[in-house]
């Protein structure tokens, strides 16, 4: 979508020299872009948030802000998208010998990825995408992508067996209620609440899912 | 909170006259604005959505509107409520001798809650609300209301006895659960897996709770 980047054009093999630090200064400049994104969609919603407010909130020129990003929609779902990674890189990191059996801590895992400021940027570009002609279309294709990777890792951690009926339809519920309770967390803090749901159906999860599949 | 308004005096008593079809006029007066201020906000989202536009769509003058929802926060938290009640109401009489245990139908039903346009509303109230100042306590409270009715009638449905341990969080995860489905819903229709994963959770709901309570 859209031309090439300036990253783009770093991915490629060159040899040693000075240009290596330009590259390294580019990406790093892309990152701060990337995060000022979530974090400014986190705080003030789609309205609030343009390309100036984040170039300015991150540093950089306005200018070097769309060479990167040519328009607002380039920068906001590729913002998502970033820190989704980031996010399902670290969840994976949490459990670096699998999950062991221990499914309440994968809730839980699953559960937080809902909860934090990624989500709530998550959200404003997803209810801006119901509005937006611009933005739909993007917003549904990359919904759908994090929406299977997240499931991948679910399926991965709690060691369910998806060959057997139902088991799919099981961890695709558990995620539309941690989607649920992210929800339920945008307003109030509802920490405590949740932490019971989650025991709760946790433990209906274990009788449900039966043994964790062998790795 | 704010002014009498006409509503409030149409409440109190009076004898029969020539006032009750001016009575009866204000009242429908402000059903039309409220069912216009939920259609606005599901299809234009918040920022689309001022007194003037739902006014206009309404067929009601800017004045009138402004006679009876002072601000645009009077206006949208009424609707939402307005709506969640006739939801709520809607929701019991599709089960007029109470759910005879048929607790599938009963989980289709409390999701379906989730996926139309009141839902749509109400999350764009919610999602500005995270942001904007002057609506975040209004919306907190009336998120808190609607959300204990939905309880109240999920625990009446499904005959679920709360003196149980768990069978409180259980109902709360499952009401998550159909909010997570909505949200599921919102750019693309997501009918087809949601009706599985409702199938399946119905059933373990059902093992889960056991007979339901006696009414």
């Amino acid at each position: 979508m859209g031309g090439v980047t300036t990253d783009d054009r770093a991915c490629k093999d060159r040899g040693p020299g000075d240009r290596v630090p330009k590259q390294d200064r580019s990406r790093a400049t892309r990152q701060r872009l990337l995060a000022a994104a979530v974090a400014c969609l986190a705080e003030r919603g789609w309205a609030g948030s343009t390309v100036s407010v984040v170039a300015e909130r991150a540093g950089v020129s306005r200018g070097a802000a769309q060479h990167h990003f040519p328009t607002r929609e380039d920068l906001f779902t590729a913002a998502v998208e970033y820190v989704a990674e980031e996010r399902s890189d670290a969840l994976r990191a949490l459990f670096p010998q699998g999950a062991q059996g221990d499914r309440r801590a994968v809730v839980t895992a699953l559960v937080g990825l809902y909860t934090g400021p990624l989500f709530r940027a998550a959200l404003h570009l997803w209810v801006a995408a119901s509005n937006e002609e611009q933005l739909r279309p993007r917003v549904t294709e990359l919904e759908a992508r994090v929406g299977r990777e997240s499931h991948r890792i679910a399926v991965e951690l709690l060691g369910a067996d998806e060959s057997a009926p139902g088991v799919r339809e099981t961890v695709q519920g558990l995620l539309d209620m941690a989607r649920g309770l992210g929800l339920a967390n945008l307003l109030t803090d509802d920490a405590g609440r949740r932490e019971r749901v989650v025991a709760q159906w946790a433990g209906l999860l274990d009788e449900t899912l039966g043994r964790p599949a062998a790795d």
